[in-house]
């Protein structure tokens, strides 16, 4: 059968094969797209494929969006997230915030345009980065259901109006229609919109654990969320205060490109070289021009609009051997390890539990970057596989078989798909979890937590739930791991060394009598008490003396920093 | 310290959070992007992050576009590949094509603009889609080398053009310069690009093993490719029929959406919904017509351009319930069941190997696609981990210890990276191997390809590196991967099963004396010899009808099509 078929392949492809086509032809079919065009037919580069998690992306897309807006606006954000079933595999979602709206003139290209916003060309930490998120939301939208979405956006001082807004995706535009004003008061941004083709389930990907893990990483935010049954899941904030807010960064001058130099300097408002790199980079001071002018070929009184690229290649690469101080902290708002330390005792309740905050670094194209990571070991900590039931002599025994899991973050928004092409995830499996007494990491009960900051995360593809492998954010996520491993890893040994101990004690003390018996017989010594006294002495003291054996061999995984972590069931 | 830190933190965010941003200063920073600057920013999601992988991507874009060009023009293909060092992580590319050339009127903007081209709005099987890749490493020559691309371009009718050409990336349009027509008559592409900050290395993500993996699925190209070191490896065809040049489909009404359904009425030149039907869709004729029109409720007479939102999610509904005939198959084009044994055969020379090509499918939005997988187990199948060497009793014994490996790609071009994230490696994963005698498929000498091809490859990122999970898709892969191993199966529990028998022989034949000698002594038989041949014929026949036995119980895993496969080394 197989070889009919492929000769008769053969025999048609010599008769197309004969005809060749000529160029012109070829392109009269010759066309230019719209980026919503492309989105629209690559809608699971938005993560807006399959029928949950398109349901998952569209809650995060919106929410994230309300965070960011909140946050820096200098807002504690208060957000409901509302879900009704329509139809079959047919939905209604509203997201309303308590941010600061946008502005009349701005809202229907901020939210119907794609690539259109206020983050892409600024390096702030934001949870959304591309302009293309919630935009992408109303494409799919009107794609599913034909309809526009609802929009009311109240500002401090402006009207509060209300819209409904869809996309001409050849032109990549916004259609407005029914906006008018309302008698209302009210500030921040309601979205309304309808889906078909997605599905409400609960379970490891759904909506629900989105938000109980975006609850985790933002302790000052006040969730509510109504599910299709009419069932509301409230989280209020624990902490009363804002995050200090993230504000936009000037690229450190190590990570700058030539190309990135030469676009900045073009911009440039200075007249030299040197006052522009000093005003337009983080951290540049006059002791770095003046090793800078030592090393370039050119005088850094030049101005820089004139600059060739071989000089802006002379610069970088005097740039690179060049000592400057690391990054601002400031712009950068980690989590806090004591805030994550509360959130996976009050979510996980592990047995031991070890987190970090890292010190921020920078990597390629001057990003500053910052890792977050935690372990969680025993107790609840891993995912519940399922719990066995074992009947022994008439005694039912119940075990709990768990299995390792990765809660991943970026810039504290969760990313729940895509793990087998994340960094995080890879980061986290090339650790060799053995060295830190966890033997086989898969089906062991640990929760690892990493969260990644930055003022631009490298994400996989515009679907934003895979971080892409960069080397410098791998290492940092490594040496994060690592530390926080080898707290759990002494925990570990020294539980199992306990529990030696007492294995140890009760065989002693199960034939300690016989010895005594024995010694009584062989020596005469009349005292039994004082008898076993003494072996008991001596039998601690020899386990006293292996214990610090044991120790010395294993210092290679014991840190000074130990004092910090803390064991939660002691 | 943890502590101290944290308290600072909680400090300086009550100091900042105190002040509120209004809308309309949030807002001063709202921009538009051209596409070219998103990519610009996020070449990760291009493909174009890492030394290695940004090579190895270029080539892939290089390559491919001058595949699909000769294809489509019906010319068999010959490309010449250069790569030479000019630098520390500075090298130039050059990729010259015999194919068709482009326009001299479309050049500029086919490749110096993102999102232009003849592939994306057409259903056609075509290694590149998007109408991003080419333009994109121009992009990215540029942003690495300050430098313009040189491209020489010649029809079969036109003047041989000259020209260099980068990209502004503001308004995503191409410049021009140095434009000139050259003296010598050339028909193809030339395209000459220069590129820091990339590494060529040898090994498993390297420009040589993907151009191995390219020279595999293309039997009728022929490609040279001469390396840094001035080394020259040419794959040369061996197949001098090209196969059948790929055209463009119209949809499958099956697959196609409300929105999709109301875009094509809205530019149709029929007059009437029936019409509009069967001209724009495939598969449609009277029947179907007939059949749709019993179930939706409007005339089907009806102007296809007044299709409202409503009519056409009755049209699509009733398209659902219709019966059609499947897509055609002449606008898929596999390599073939024989061409892919030939290819696995010289390169992986496996002990045994099954290839399976299936019947085309369809996924959602009416794109036609089909699977071709195959499994080459033992011999030099999977990847060579190492080389053990074992010395026992003087003799020194060597052993390679082999892990599996597994092949994908996507319309005959190679997917290297970004394997985790890929819908063909989680199948192949998913599939439970051990029923088919592979106990630890990680550690098993399996090579498992897959080809993916279709008039629309569902990427899970610009970068084209893997493919998204789509529910249609994976099944398919599935139903094939099961396909072959089935037969994989088969044969190695046959191989066991021999050894077995085998193993069974030589303990009779070591113990067979000592019977003998035993029987000699208690009947008084003195022919040996016979006693040795009626015993032997004894185990014989119970080996035969212990291995009837064993042939019933694995029914379950043999199938009829058995036959067609083979055993090589026989």
């Amino acid at each position: 059968m197989s070889e009919e078929k492929t000769t008769k392949i053969i025999k048609d492809e010599n008769k197309d094969a004969t005809t060749q086509i000529d160029a012109a032809e070829l392109f009269t079919e010759f066309k230019e797209h719209s980026v919503a065009d492309f989105f629209k037919k690559n809608k699971q580069m938005l993560g807006l494929s399959g029928k949950q998690r398109s349901l998952t992306t569209i809650i995060h897309e919106l929410v994230t969006n309300s965070l960011d807006a909140c946050e820096e606006a200098g807002i504690l954000p208060e957000i409901e997230v509302k879900l009704a079933e329509l139809g079959t595999e047919y939905y209604e979602i509203s997201v309303k915030d308590n941010g600061p709206g946008i502005p009349e003139d701005k809202v229907a290209s901020a939210l119907g345009k794609l690539l259109a916003g206020t983050k892409f060309h600024r390096l702030v930490q934001t949870r959304g980065q591309q302009g293309i998120g919630v935009s992408g939301i109303i494409l799919l939208s009107q794609m599913t259901t034909g309809k526009p979405t609802k929009v009311i956006s109240g500002t401090s001082k402006g009207k509060t109006i209300s819209l409904e807004i869809s996309i001409d995706s050849k032109t990549n535009s916004p259609k407005v229609v029914n906006k008018h004003y309302l008698e209302n008061k009210y500030r921040g941004l309601a979205i309304k919109c309808k889906f078909k083709e997605i599905i409400y389930k609960k379970g490891q990907n759904s909506v629900d654990e989105y938000l109980r893990r975006t609850a985790i990483a933002n302790p000052h935010l006040t969730l509510s969320f109504e599910d299709p049954n009419g069932e509301i899941t409230k989280y209020t904030r624990t902490i009363n205060k804002l995050p200090r807010i993230p504000k936009a960064v000037k690229p450190h001058p190590r990570g700058v490109s030539v190309d990135e130099l030469l676009s900045y300097a073009r911009h440039a408002s200075a007249r030299k070289v040197n006052s522009f790199l000093s005003t337009n980079f983080d951290r540049v001071g006059q002791t770095s021009i003046d090793n800078i002018q030592k090393l370039v070929h050119f005088d850094l009184n030049k101005d820089p609009r004139a600059l060739s690229w071989e000089e802006a290649e002379d610069l970088v690469k005097a740039i690179k051997e060049t000592k400057f101080i690391a990054p601002s902290t400031d712009n950068l708002v980690p989590i806090g390890e004591e805030q994550i330390k509360k959130s996976l005792k009050s979510i996980v309740s592990p047995e031991f539990l070890s987190v970090v905050t890292r010190k921020p670094g920078v990597y390629q194209g001057g990003y500053a970057f910052q890792v977050e990571a935690g372990v969680a070991y025993g107790g609840g900590a891993g995912r519940l596989v399922s719990v066995e039931k074992t009947v022994e002599k008439g005694v039912t025994k119940t075990e709990e078989v768990r299995s390792s899991e990765i809660i991943r973050y970026a810039n504290k928004a969760p990313l729940l798909f895509d793990a087998g092409g994340c960094a995080i995830t890879k980061t986290v499996e090339s650790v060799d979890w053995k060295r830190y007494g966890v033997n086989n990491f898969d089906t062991s009960p640990v929760t690892v937590f990493v969260n990644l900051i930055s003022v631009h995360i490298p994400y996989t593809s515009a679907g934003k739930s895979a971080v892409s492998d960069d080397n410098d954010i791998v290492n940092e996520i490594k040496l994060a791991l690592m530390d926080v491993a080898r707290r759990v890893g002494t925990y570990i040994i020294e539980k199992k060394r306990e529990a030696e101990k007492k294995e140890k004690k009760k065989v002693f003390a199960k034939y300690a009598p016989y010895v005594v018996d024995a010694l009584v017989h062989t020596t005469g010594e009349k005292n039994k008490d004082l008898l076993l006294k003494n072996l008991n002495n001596m039998v601690l003291e020899k386990l006293k003396m292996e214990e610090e054996g044991i120790t010395s061999k294993e210092d290679d995984i014991i840190e000074d920093d130990i004092i910090e972590d803390e064991e939660i069931n002691e």
